[in-house]
């Protein structure tokens, strides 16, 4: 037989108290803002046909790359092209095999899902899916899923974002939305402002640029997106290495292949992404990209539609030091088709070894105007973003940036347990009065072992109550608070424990509870 | 080429923002009272390895059943015993193989994974395990998985828990605080007193009462607790077969084989609890209990350990209209080894056929003293139980107890895209005064569509706003809360009209529409 260890799986975790709260404090004000904007809660779930969700990773080139894939262990039928199920020739039996199913990789899939499948079931009853796609607008927040191999430090298998899009709307104002939204969103959470920048671009003006400058085929053009995408990580230089004969990883030593592409190419690419670099206004980066007067329609309708975003923008007061233009920005999800959204940290911190560090991106998302089309024929255009709940609550734990209050319970210490009924008497007059109680009930019984659990629970105070006390009629209340802090600065015992512990009359230990937590 | 036709997995579903708001209702309002009797929240995957959460589902005899189990698609160490990874005796290379993974099936079995792991790693440093386990005091929701074959209406493959237990405690007050905290948590959920009851029973007393009339196998007394745990569905006459021959499902025709028990053990066991039912206080069951003199060690430890909790229960007012004893609950899960609880929805409602239904079992719990055992050897004694939210859900639906206010956003009814930078304006100021805004960016833009689709999102509010309003400096709000109570009283549109909408200055539009909301 083999030994049962306690273990996870790599890449994920179990997430303690106060991960939980900064997790939810983001999610609840967050979502607010979402509600703020017209959006609905929707749900779906954690599982699901691989088939139904498509694979549209970054980075990754087969499906089995970067999504968990499983059999499914029950036999279901074929479904043909007619939504009814496949029969084998001879027999007219129903074909069965065993689906895949796959553990969500984002919540942008499943919506697009769940949106085609609520029209699918109007067809299914015999009504028309309308011609025009009907407008949807929902958040969701949960875990999602990635299968990777490699795991830098900070990096999940298992981590929960936070999304909004809109479904059957291609007016360019809901992508001046996103970013108002993004904006307002930060700031709910707790950011300040200038600590975070939303940064958007249009994939057509990239698109655009690329077929002018002789890149037609898609394939080529998603490799070089995909190349673009790493300007943060690995610079300009990096980049001219990758587009052509490949580079060297620094901290890997691994060989990273190049794309071999012509020299006029790479110099094409390089200077017409450099002349964006550090160029704040969305004015002047509009007036750049249009005298670069590339004579291509994708490119043009690009720019047209960061003009219609930046009026909307500046209209209402969403400036350059909320959000702002950066041409050079890809995202990588290839399922996007028109303005893309990331939101930056721009703070950093220094981590253990004291090496200065960022988390970087921490929201992403754009247009994906194919997304449902592929599971539904007709055209439906879509909207929105994502934010990263997990990687905002590791920016905040580690820039210390937000107090999240952790009071735990008042602890009512056990000294004998004969005297049960009265602990019990007193927690539920506690709990009566709005006051979190708990008796402690562990095994061991020291005051010493009951005091360090109370303190790993961060209690304000404990009640300490045994066969004197009973007999006074009174209660010893223990400032667990101030205990702690004085303890450093009143060596003596007896002062000590007189500033930090008061013995009140029983039927004033309410009163005395509420101003000491208070 | 397949079609890929939208679909989800039998048994998961989509959840609408009704339903998300209830659950959202129940999680928060029980979760504050976990809080108040100091548990803590802690999270863990939904992906585990099999071994480490183990089988522990009632009525199904193999791991297959019940439990979603896949393989892992990447290969890992085997561990052995002592907590090393096993190696080949050949060659010395470390065996890899394909673990099993499993989507966790309650939120008990984890919880034992995250406590005996929090240990193992103090091991693992070289610390010592204690020899008595420490306190540890957890609540925890999220979605659970069963891979049932047959699914009831109602019945989810994933549906959502709530669970709170307290790890490292044999002291039966704990049990007795289990059923406070149920009691509590139902009221604070919304239902009222009478609506639900409280159920205890002691597997104790089944045990040892099986062990006196003969019973001493351990899966014979599993086999008949599982046929006892029927007694809600099937009655007294019900038993009497499946502990006999065997009997016909009366709805789906099926043969249930009996365990063609003794004679005489059928009637004892039919005598002792058919002299339970209908008895509600705790005093005068637990003195039949103790009547029936069976000289047996685990039947009166199991006695002892009631009376304790009826003695606090009692000494708290929480009396026999919200928790009563039931010697015939057995709770399915196999892991239970004490006190073992269930809340019993007392109402019924009437399904669309018009047949009177009750949803029954809601929450569930008891005491699991060996399941950490298994993980880490030394005794660990636990108790909890775990609210079942979406039977809840469902529940409050069903009797139409709670009324979730679910107001949508004001809707700006978009007349004339060139008014879009109006609009947005409009938008910003009633956002900026905390009024859920949305504008409308569907493709349909007729006024009826428009106002369609504010009615299905309950909008409370529309503003109506075009060339002329914008010239005169006002803008129109339609009331469409009172529009739709109106419109079945008044006929006449213009009359209708004058009733409902009203005309604004642009200035006074915060202060109408804020009037109109309240």
């Amino acid at each position: 037989m083999r030994a049962i260890i306690p273990r996870k799986i790599k890449g994920f975790r179990d997430t303690n108290p106060e991960m939980n709260k900064l997790r939810w404090k983001i999610i609840n004000s967050a979502s607010k803002i979402y509600q703020k904007y017209g959006f609905e809660h929707w749900d779906t779930p954690i599982l699901e046909y691989a088939d139904c969700l498509g694979k549209f990773l970054p980075d990754t080139e087969t499906v089995e790359e970067g999504v968990y894939l499983f059999r499914n262990p029950e036999k279901e039928p074929v479904i043909g092209l007619d939504g009814k199920e496949l029969r084998d020739k001879k027999w007219n039996k129903v074909i069965l095999e065993n689906h895949f199913l796959t553990l969500r990789y984002d919540l942008t899939a499943p919506l697009a899902r769940n949106y085609a499948e609520q029209l699918w079931e109007k067809k299914s009853r015999n009504q028309l899916i309308p011609t025009k796609a009907p407008l949807f607008r929902r958040y969701q927040y949960g875990p999602v899923y990635r299968y990777e191999q490699k795991l830098d430090p900070g990096r999940f298998r298992e981590f929960w974002q936070l999304d909004f899009d809109t479904v059957g709307s291609d007016d360019v104002s809901v992508d001046a939305e996103v970013c108002m939204i993004l904006a307002d969103a930060m700031e709910s959470i707790g950011l300040k402002r200038r600590n975070y920048i939303v940064k958007v671009n249009n994939r057509k003006i990239l698109k655009g640029f690329l077929n002018s400058v002789g890149v037609k085929k898609e394939e080529n053009e998603q490799s070089i997106l995909r190349v673009i995408d790493k300007l943060d990580k690995i610079g300009i230089s990096g980049l001219e290495d990758e587009l052509g004969n490949g580079r060297i990883d620094e901290t890997s030593g691994a060989q990273i292949p190049g794309l071999k592409l012509d020299k006029q190419l790479i110099t094409d690419i390089l200077n017409f992404l450099e002349s964006f670099i550090s160029k704040n206004s969305r004015e002047i980066l509009l007036k750049e990209l249009i005298a670069k007067e590339y004579k291509n329609k994708i490119y043009n309708e690009g720019i047209d539609e960061l003009e219609k975003i930046n009026e909307i923008l500046s209209s209402l007061d969403f400036n350059e030091n909320r959000i702002i233009f950066d041409p050079t920005l890809v995202r990588g999800m290839s399922y996007y088709t028109g303005p893309v959204f990331e939101v930056e940290s721009t703070q950093s911190y220094f981590d253990e070894k004291g090496r200065e560090r960022k988390v970087g991106s921490i929201c992403g998302g754009g247009r994906f105007d194919d997304l449902v089309q592929r599971l539904l024929g007709i055209e439906v255009p879509a909207t929105g973003a994502s934010i990263g709940v997990d990687r905002i609550a590791e920016l905040l734990i580690q820039t210390k940036q937000i107090q999240i209050e952790s009071s735990g319970p008042v602890m009512i210490i056990v000294f004998d347990n004969k005297l049960m009924p009265e602990y019990q008497k007193i927690a539920k007059e506690l709990r009566d009065a709005n006051i979190d109680t708990e008796i402690y009930y562990g095994f061991q019984k020291g005051l010493k072992k009951q005091l360090s659990y109370a303190d790993r629970k961060n209690c304000p105070l404990a009640i300490l109550l045994g066969e004197d006390e009973i007999k006074k009629g009174v209660v010893t209340i223990r400032n667990l608070r101030l205990g702690k802090k004085m303890s450093s600065e009143i060596s003596d015992k007896t002062e000590w424990k007189n500033k930090v512990q008061v013995e009140v009359p029983k039927n004033e230990l309410i009163k005395h509870v509420v101003s000491t937590i208070n």
